[in-house]
């Protein structure tokens, strides 16, 4: 994809203008349509040290309509990104459904700064090694990214900006030779002036292996900004009236007609029951949980016995929670269940356990209008805890695959495709070094039944219950269904659910808390004897 | 405030119990009537070194409902935050009405710092003056946050825990001792132990400098934790009864009474027309600018001249972008117009000599839900560039005292004292070290007609104007004298609007951009001539 071919002679200003207006003028136009049918792009700009892509950037944004679209120069992570998943940062600037992202650099430059080491023979081979290890992660974490935003219905369109290695010699030499520019001539430019060969050779492979259907690369020849200018636009005008097409949207008609065409199509969702996973299996390696119908109603922990200890765990979480903030590793509790079935105080002694400045209750309600825009993951990319600090989610992720199936606010291929989609995502957790601790709080119907009553008789406690716990008690069965369906596709063996027997709140807030305690133990190892 | 008293015996076990227990179910159900009365809260530890926040605060937070509230525990800026305006970090983290936001050490821990190292001996005088300053140009944007949010509804708690000097000593003592916990100790701890003394004289002076009645200090002898416990309960318990009280809130109800009461009330807003700012004066220096009908309609300028030295212009920003960057001066450009007065088409052809990595627009829309739920100049708080960056403003924080005030979407009190939150928030952009530019894109309304009408007849461009705009142009009186007081009101020395006869839309242009060039090479004074 990168052979030097001899570069097409320098556009001359008029034939720039002649070509590059109307597919401006078409892009602007483009983007209105899109933004009305709610079609999100991405629109990536990787290449070679000084191709030019700021330029490239700063070229196609002024044709854009500011209030759709935003830049992110996205170089190495800055702050606390250090301390978040690798594609944390990306997954948050993620914009909503209408709108474009553009990045000037983005998840492939760390990639190529890793596969471009691991080609260096200066280094020593453990070295190297881990240089490729370290970039076979961020490539799966790469596909899962682009994968699910495809899914999703975003647009990726990927330019690489090509440059032949003496025109890159020269544009630094250029560079350094200017006291005012000077200082923008970085060590790792130097290096790829040196090495162009070798990186060419990792580039190369690296496009090949990431050139997907859904997600493919263009490449531009970039020692012209103009004749590059006028390719991005090419482009871009192309990926958009397909991308337009392939939603059912008539780019020939005006703006106004897109509009009305997309508010008159009503959705028509036709949905009956709450469909079936039956039929679902996970590329992800999977343990066994059990049903939750098969599970216990009769633990209970006497009064004495919870209070010591629970004394007992919660200062055993102190000092660990210590240790995890000492070694920077995160940790993230995931609680799910059912209505009243005591989540709420669970949490709380939980929380009584750690420090406040280094932990955070995330309470999970319905999405907001910015975040439907988005994957529905983007709210929870954009919830975690740094290294060294724990994240507490009040309901979880699992949303959709719960109340948004039984409710139909997911369709039914957008919560099938969630089970893996989860699973992807808590992999990237498990690969960033955290610690990730499951509980599926369960408590029986009838004593479900009788705590509803109590709350609704206690006029302090009143505000807790609402006519929609009510409404999702008869569906119970429904909720059943989806908890099975959940227990079975997403307990891998480094997230695994747990179920807390929840009819005796002690006896559950012992067992979670010990759970949690027993999983930060068996991470720390041996360091946790130390303790 | 901070001498030392004996200090109370430490409480038993169940006198605490029977002291806090009903006081923290209390505060539990006034958090529930400040979420429904929409009351914010800021409630602020500040302390010791060891004196136990972290405790206090995991303490206190286990006892309120997570979904409306949050914590910050602000140490040093991380990250980026180093490379925004001092208070940007807290203004950016101040919750919504009915939402409380707890800062473990804020924004007094700064000044403290600096007050501290000026008091001592080691540095020498220069450097301690710098202390000095730094700490009273802290304090003024101090003032300017907490009157701001006081003034928009919200209590404010501001607690410090006091230890005497041998109980800290020996608390660092303890943790220097063990070997889990002695690398928590930093030098700064070390050095305040030490100069214990000069510290206190230090404090007490801030803490009865920003005693201010809107938002109070309490000191609380943190010598014995449980008697803290008891003490910042009682502090927010009485705190929010009163602040609930003077909201009309009948706190002696219950939490469905309150939400009913609050549901009922009717908020009679009984405004007509737009009110008058004719008596209003600044508290902040200001210039004169002149009047928006005084205003010339006839400037125009040739094509093949704008062409020149438009080119001219954008290839001199693009050098002194490039210059800013290198500096760390942030630069902000404001742009407020009548509608179709051309602002877009001006910002266009600034945006185009930029370097769209550091430069961003900021279209300004109308507000979300969660930027209705704080103080209006949030939004533009959290939008600010990075020293170095470039951020232009598509519609401003002006909205306030033009749209706003038009409309009656802001109450007379709020668009009165809107002009000078302005002026402070302006004060603090420069005090930061921005560049500020206020550019208002002027057009008579004959020519304004014109353009309309051009746009209603173009189907390409018809999606740009909207009914809102031809009903605005029916109150354009309104509008031109709510701009005069704003032109009046606003026009400070460092940050004095600019009108850009707009009539013409090259001259427009080059004007625009020729005071924003201006106005860099002013700030970069001899460096302007390196370039």
């Amino acid at each position: 994809m990168l052979e030097s071919k001899a570069a097409a002679p320098r556009l001359g200003k008029d034939e720039y203008k002649r070509l590059y207006k109307p597919l401006a003028e078409r892009l602007m136009v483009l983007q209105q349509m899109a933004r009305f049918a709610g079609l999100g792009s991405i629109v990536l700009f990787e290449g070679w040290d000084a191709a030019g892509k700021g330029a490239a950037v700063s070229d196609l944004v002024v044709n854009l309509d500011s209030r759709y679209f935003n830049v992110y120069a996205t170089q190495d992570p800055v702050g606390s990104e250090s301390r978040l998943p690798f594609m944390a940062r990306f997954w948050s600037r993620v914009g909503g459904h209408g709108t474009m992202t553009i990045f000037d650099q983005g998840w492939y430059h760390a990639v190529m700064k890793s596969l471009a080491m691991s080609s260096s023979n200066d280094e020593d081979a453990a070295a190297r090694e881990s240089f490729v290890d370290q970039a076979i992660s961020y490539s799966t974490s790469i596909r899962s990214f682009e994968t699910q935003l495809a899914a999703d219905g975003y647009l990726i369109v990927k330019i690489f900006l090509n440059i032949p290695a003496d025109v890159q010699r020269e544009r630094f030499m250029e560079l350094l030779l200017d006291p005012n520019t000077s200082w923008r001539v970085t060590d790792g430019d130097v290096d790829q002036v040196q090495r162009y060969g070798a990186y060419a050779k990792v580039l190369e492979r690296l496009l090949s292996v990431t050139d997907r259907p859904a997600a493919p690369w263009t490449v531009v020849e970039a020692t012209h900004r103009r004749n590059a200018n006028v390719a991005i636009m090419q482009t871009l005008v192309a990926a958009f009236e397909w991308a337009l097409a392939a939603r059912g949207v008539d780019t020939t008609g005006t703006i106004d007609e897109v509009a009305a065409a997309v508010a008159a199509h009503v959705r028509d969702d036709g949905q009956e029951g709450i469909g079936s996973a039956a039929d679902l299996s996970s590329m992800h390696e999977l343990v066994e949980v059990g049903r939750i119908e098969d599970a216990r109603h009769d633990l209970v922990v006497g009064k004495r016995e919870y209070a010591r200890r629970l004394a007992g765990l919660q200062e055993a979480l102190h000092r660990q929670q210590a240790e995890l903030y000492r070694r920077r590793i995160p940790l993230v509790v995931a609680y799910e269940g059912w209505d009243a079935a005591g989540k709420g105080g669970n949490i709380k002694r939980l929380a009584q356990g750690l420090d406040a400045r280094i932990y955070m209750v995330n309470p999970i309600a319905s999405p907001t209008p910015e975040e439907l825009a988005r994957p529905f993951l983007w709210r929870f990319w954009t919830r975690l805890p740094r290294t060294g600090h724990t994240a507490i989610f009040d309901r979880t992720w699992y949303g959709r695959v719960l109340v948004e199936r039984v409710e139909g606010y997911a369709r039914p291929e957008e919560w099938r495709r969630a089970y893996d989609e989860i699973n992807e995502f808590e992999a990237e957790l498990e690969r960033w070094g955290a610690i990730l601790v499951k509980l599926w709080i369960n408590v029986g119907s009838e004593e479900q039944l009788r705590r509803f009553n109590e709350r609704q008789d206690n006029p302090e406690k009143r505000w807790k219950i609402t006519p929609d716990d009510w409404r999702n008690r008869e569906r119970n069965d429904d909720y059943a269904t989806c908890v099975d369906d959940m227990l079975r596709l997403t307990s891998t063996p480094y997230a695994p659910w747990n179920v807390i027997e929840s009819d005796d709140k002690r006896y559950a807030r012992l067992k979670a808390l010990g759970i949690v305690s027993a999983a930060i133990d068996e991470r720390l190892g041996d360091a946790g004897l130390e303790l």
